[in-house]
């Protein structure tokens, strides 16, 4: 979508509750089970990514941050629900909030494990964090 | 839940976008629709809240303060689905997300009406924010 290069890490079980970003997407899914999909990005790295999707330079966290970022939690999930679904998980997704403010904590409210996925790109970092109910 | 007088504010569909608040609850709603609900705290009023909840003084925005949010989130979003579930629309709600960080900005991505309920107690307001898919 923004044609930029993207190093996925290894997905690891967190510890912690923590995650931290600047802009974060969170979108809820439901079906057989429920779960959350959260999508985190550090200032410099999104504000790359969408300059690029946008082809204009992006210098703050406006609105149109906002709307992209819930454009790509829209676009994750509904991949994601794919895979899912070929799997025989078949999940509907809620309507995506973004949560704006530097350095801010997401914390899933679940016992059940989350599962981070850390990427790079040549601009910064971002996770996509994932939980369900067993 | 937590003995505290609490005053609801007249609801008002919001004309903005964004809400604020130092830690949120998140979580998705899904049945015949799709939707999201958000509670969005001062900072002041969800230490004094959750104070009187555990009868004892809280003096941080720590885990037992993201814990006890999203057990609130998924109180309200219990007590909502009830009330519509009596008018024929039965939802599903997702995993709470909470977001904690200073004065962070909320913005439900739809084109829909975002309604939003302002409650005021003796220690702080906080806000309801609820949209679904029309």
């Amino acid at each position: 979508m923004a044609s930029i290069k993207v190093k996925a890490g290894q997905p690891y079980r967190k510890k912690d509750k923590l995650a931290r970003g600047d802009v974060t997407g969170v979108i809820g899914l439901i079906g057989k089970t429920k779960g959350t999909l959260s999508i985190s990005f550090s200032e410099k790295s999104i504000l790359v990514i969408v300059s690029k999707m946008f082809g204009e330079e992006m210098k703050e966290l406006n609105e149109e941050i906002q709307d992209a970022v819930g454009e790509i939690t829209n676009t994750i999930s509904g991949q994601a629900r794919q895979k899912l679904d070929e799997l025989g998980w078949s999940l509907e997704a809620s309507i995506p909030t973004v949560i704006t403010g530097r350095n801010h904590t997401i914390t899933h409210i679940t016992s059940d494990p989350i599962i981070a996925i850390p990427f790079v790109t040549d601009d910064g970092e971002f996770t996509i964090e994932v939980c369900f109910e067993e």
